[in-house]
């Protein structure tokens, strides 16, 4: 038999639209019994009966929310999944069904997209969720990912995030900012690697860090032990942007103030070594670092003992009159008003 | 006052992503009673009582299905939804909600943002839909669009692409052909344009095929008029991709055959004047032209007394046995296999 070299590489273009569907695809199959159609139609058709239906959507644009040197396509595709169920999981409702569209310019190969619909298809099993529908078509330049989840609530469970009280806990599960840290450790080693890429770089030390950032995780948990204990979330929000920019949304849509305490804030001991290492400030990393996926919520005063002690939760503030504003009070007891650092990429960019 | 000669174009970087989202939605409300909780928190919430749900989504990409040249950024929002309310409409259902995802380069200004937004509330508004969310962020090159449509409908109204029968009737809604050919016309003045800028071109005698290409409107009439005559599409499917293409879509998925009569494929006097004056074969373009947005459907033998002579619908062909094949019958009578053309900018792309 003669060798193919390039027998790794398929091209989009041997496919075609249809052909590279039906290759995605053709062994996705559904489990939930609210999907009564999925992949094949115009649309998907679903069934939820008497509960509420939660969407949410997220557009990935390559060099914008993700990078590809340090980023394999199938931690792509299972966080790209991951960050949408989260906002599901935010409602506290159960994510049900994704859909799923692709935009590859011709630099992918079909093998590369394999990767990514294996991450993606590992995370909806993992999540318990049906791909049931999306697009796949070319770009001009680079990969673009847009999934929209949808799930259920019953209605009563449903938690927005307008509706925390003034004398409410604030309460953040797991803990926040080694996302961000790992991703600048992962910074500084492909910069390494650029320099000299003979270094086999030993990153034990960041191993915590960098799953956080390439293998992030949503609290599908979360959902059920509130129930078991009892409590029902006032708001809830995922922190994907950052703590701090999450609380003021809490605040502001609420109508109500906050005081956030910096000696409470959960964060991991790598998170503190490395912040360390890179001369950078744990609480800064810690309120504005985003992509933690873990949950912010507030509960009612009175359920504190329920919540008390439980490892799953940190309880980090408490919210407070709207006149008293959004603050930050330091381990020094100085108050200093939070701020909303966002997502800057649009001013980051240079003009075309 | 002194006057600010850029005052047309705002930077996306001075609003920043909360600003830009909170500018483009501010005055968005939603008016289906199903729609409980719109844009502003982690998710919509919606309600469908005891409904099926039905959800599609499309991914449009600048350059690939979108030529900003001469696609004006309201028609692009505009349209955008159409494409997908389309869908919703090919199941037999009733589009309720969208969400709407956004990537920007900073070429666009925000007026351009407004404009295209303009469009899509417009859209909204026309098919009744309510925008329910979505994301808004930067690309690095062009613009991309990820629209998800959302509908209802009864379980036993859904109209699948699986369900026809092999003695059904094949019919199609409007004409066909007319938004392919509306893309020549403009693709040519394009070129005529580049070579003299002054050129003032007198476009009246495309005027329909120029609307069909920039503005198509999706059929929502035809699920009530179905109703009203008592006849349920057997299979049914929108044409997007050309006539050829989704009548393979409907035989193949029902596991049956199908002729396809081409003195019986309707076209618009407009497009017959413009073929010949671009010797193009009418029939070549009507069934492969796509971006059509009629529907096309089966029906049972028995209805034909039903769907007979209404100037809604036209009767183009029939089911067979799948053995039979997909054919095109000509007008000198012969048979001819019908291709998928499909979708192929995957093929025409060059390697980056």
């Amino acid at each position: 038999m003669i060798e193919d070299k390039n027998q790794q590489r398929t091209s989009l273009g041997n496919l075609g639209e249809f052909g590279l569907i039906e290759h995605l695809t053709h062994d996705i199959t559904t489990s939930n019994v609210g999907t009564l159609k999925g992949i094949g139609d115009d649309a998907a058709v679903l069934d939820f009966k008497d509960k509420k239906v939660v969407v949410s959507t997220d557009l990935l644009v390559e060099g914008v929310h993700f990078d590809l040197a340090y980023m394999p396509l199938k931690h792509l595709g299972y966080k790209a999944v991951v960050v949408n169920v989260s906002d599901i999981y935010a409602m506290n409702a159960v994510p049900t069904q994704i859909t799923v569209s692709i935009a590859v310019s011709n630099r992918f190969p079909v093998e590369a997209l394999d990767e990514l619909y294996d991450g993606i298809k590992l995370a909806a099993k993992i999540y318990g969720v049906d791909i049931v529908g999306g697009d796949t078509t070319s770009s001009q330049k680079g990969m673009i990912l847009s999934i929209t989840a949808i799930g259920e609530a019953d209605a009563d469970a449903i938690a927005y995030r307008n509706g925390a009280g003034s004398t409410d806990l604030l309460v953040v599960t797991g803990d926040v900012g080694a996302a961000y840290m790992g991703l600048q450790v992962l910074e500084r080693e492909r910069q390494v690697f650029q320099v000299n890429p003979q270094n086999q770089p030993d990153l034990d030390a960041y191993s915590y860090l960098i799953e956080r950032q390439l293998k992030p995780e949503a609290r599908r948990d979360i959902k059920e032990i509130l129930k078991a204990l009892d409590v029902k979330p006032t708001a809830m929000i995922d922190v994907s942007d950052g703590l701090s920019s999450e609380i003021i949304h809490i605040a502001k849509q609420s109508g109500v103030g906050c005081n956030l305490y910096e000696e409470k804030i959960p964060v991991d001991p790598q998170l503190i070594n490395v912040c360390e290492e890179f001369n950078l400030d744990i609480t800064t990393v810690a309120i504005n670092g985003g992509e933690d996926y873990e949950l912010l919520f507030t509960i009612k005063m009175e359920d504190f003992e329920k919540i008390k002690g439980n490892p799953n939760f940190t309880i980090i503030g408490h919210m407070t009159q709207e006149s008293e504003g959004i603050h930050l009070i330091t381990r020094a007891n100085t108050k200093i008003p939070l701020k909303s650092r966002g997502w800057n990429a649009l001013q980051n960019e240079s003009e075309e």
